[in-house]
């Protein structure tokens, strides 16, 4: 059997926002499984800000996207051939491959999910990188106690939504800051955040948080960076642990990201902001997936996705991302399963 | 005995840099102590950057000094009469008191130091607040590990000259940043740092950060903020500690201090920015006083001061810090002992 596979490129490095000349189609023959290796064909896959900061070069970011190479990232698939021991036809699995429509993987690329816990793309989401960014950015640098209060950004995506859930769970009092009053409304009546603020209809940012606030900031869990980010920290209590997640205000800009200066702050609070990525905490991995499974089987955790469908749409799904339409975590279809759902 | 004592209070909350209208000299009647209190004639009084912090209005500062009451800061002194069972006549203490020449003090805001450790001034300085203040920032926040790279800047002062020789005592890399040749020679001959950026004579501060840390930046303990912050920010490797400890050049300024912001950077690097102040970390204080006592006796650590005499002195002493002038520790001189020097 031999497939035809395609794939998506980065034709070029974006400067700001990426467009479709950022992408290149490309098709190819795909071989046999070779022993220890299986044939995948993706199910899903996942489109992500962070993609973004990957496009930029070498001078600039840690591990830049290749240009004239497939696109890496989150994908779920299904094994359709395997010349491996430890898979068979049919096993539904996870891996970094990126944008394309067949893979052949070496064991150690993927891990089997299990399909009978949440439908399968929540392994790409609550289940998978979005949920562990989230339980690990908020638990080990944020920390939050009962009783304290944390403000989330980006609030209605796919990490800032689980953030939410995670810290309410811990007893805090939780605000949300969101693009839209729809998401607003899910964030309160769906997810119970303590309170949410509309950003786009809030002239005022400091002073809406500060009455979000009135005991002040003890956790920022940052997805924006910028004004918004800002504005918290002109709210935060002593000891105050700001945790940057991510900062899709700066991702596609192309004037300097300036602003107020963090360091007297930082000393008159003895405070503390701290980036991470979740690979920072792959040898947990295990143990917050886990705990993720058990909160979502509790009904502890809620989640949303927004499915777009085929291959050829996932460049305008990750464009999407920049719009701030999406509400949770946005994944693209790219084929059913081929085998029977086994258990 | 009815003693005139001289204080010096805050007259008016300065904008920008202080000046002598900041400063009001008073004149009052000292009584005698009561059970369980000692007067004490001051012997040597700190002067020190984050006081100027402490000027600023309630709004913005955690704990601001009260208009037309005595600036309080580190204080050397005396007891020259004591009705407490725990002091004597010519105990040496120090307490947080400030700036007036006599005090009577009940017997838990003093504490007695060891005058045969090192000359008494030491006790404001190396073994004071400010070798507590290196030592905890760098050991708590900063971590330096053998072979990494540690960058202090105000590497001259008496914070930083600590720093810079407890990372070397902890097998670091230590690159100073100072504002001129002198302290450069100083810390290089003297403190033996492996290489110093004069930041006056260099236009490039990213080019000649870059080219003293060949293998990136791993610890910044920070001192003063600003465009050099920004500069360090740009070299950081993975996991870098940037420990915020003052930020002299945002502490006159009168326009915003604006500079890039931090989190795509903290970001790429999985870093962190943490803000403190060494009474975060009073639990440990006898520990670190113990070590810091060790290293001194072992010839491990050394400090330099710069001593001005007179009470009348203190405001003048108190402006230079601003103009970069001294290398270590600024103290005032008040009185000399009156009693003998105890064993």
């Amino acid at each position: 059997m031999t497939l035809l596979n395609h794939q998506i490129h980065l034709a070029k490095r974006p400067t700001g926002l990426p467009d479709k000349t950022t992408f290149q189609f490309v098709e190819e023959k795909i071989g046999e499984p070779q022993a220890g290796q299986v044939l995948i064909k993706t199910l899903y896959v996942s489109v992500d800000p962070y993609m973004r900061g990957r496009m930029e070069d070498a001078e600039s970011y840690v591990e830049p996207y290749q240009l004239h190479e497939v696109i890496a990232g989150g994908v779920i698939g299904e094994v359709i051939e395997s010349a491996s021991e430890h898979y068979e036809k049919g096993d539904v699995v996870t891996g970094m491959y990126g944008w394309q429509e067949y893979y052949i993987a070496s064991e150690q690329e993927i891990r089997k999910v299990d399909p009978s816990i949440a439908p399968i793309s929540a392994h790409l989401g609550i289940l998978g990188m979005t949920g562990l960014t989230a339980y690990f950015g908020l638990l080990h640098i944020g920390k939050p106690k009962a009783g304290e209060t944390i403000v989330v950004s980006g609030a209605a995506g796919a990490v800032g939504s689980a953030v939410g859930q995670i810290a309410k769970i811990k007893g805090a009092r939780v605000v949300g800051i969101a693009g839209s009053d729809e998401k607003a409304a899910y964030l309160k009546e769906t997810l119970q955040f303590d309170e949410v603020i509309n950003y786009r209809t809030t002239t005022k940012i400091e002073e809406a948080i500060k009455k979000a606030c009135p005991d002040g900031v003890d956790v920022y869990f940052d997805n924006v960076g910028g004004p918004i980010a800002d504005a918290v920290l002109t709210q935060i209590n002593r000891h105050a642990r700001m945790v940057v997640c991510g900062a899709i205000s700066a991702y596609n800009i192309q004037e300097p990201d300036i602003g107020p200066r963090v360091q007297t702050t930082l000393i008159k609070k003895s405070a503390l902001i701290q980036g991470f990525t979740v690979g920072d905490f792959s040898k947990h991995f295990l143990e917050g997936a886990a705990q993720l499974g058990t909160w979502l089987q509790e009904g502890k955790l809620q989640y949303r996705e927004t499915i777009q469908e085929g291959f050829d749409q996932i460049p305008d799904a990750f464009l999407d991302l920049f719009k701030g339409k999406n509400i949770g975590k946005l994944v693209v279809k790219v084929a059913d399963r081929q085998f029977e759902a086994k258990q």
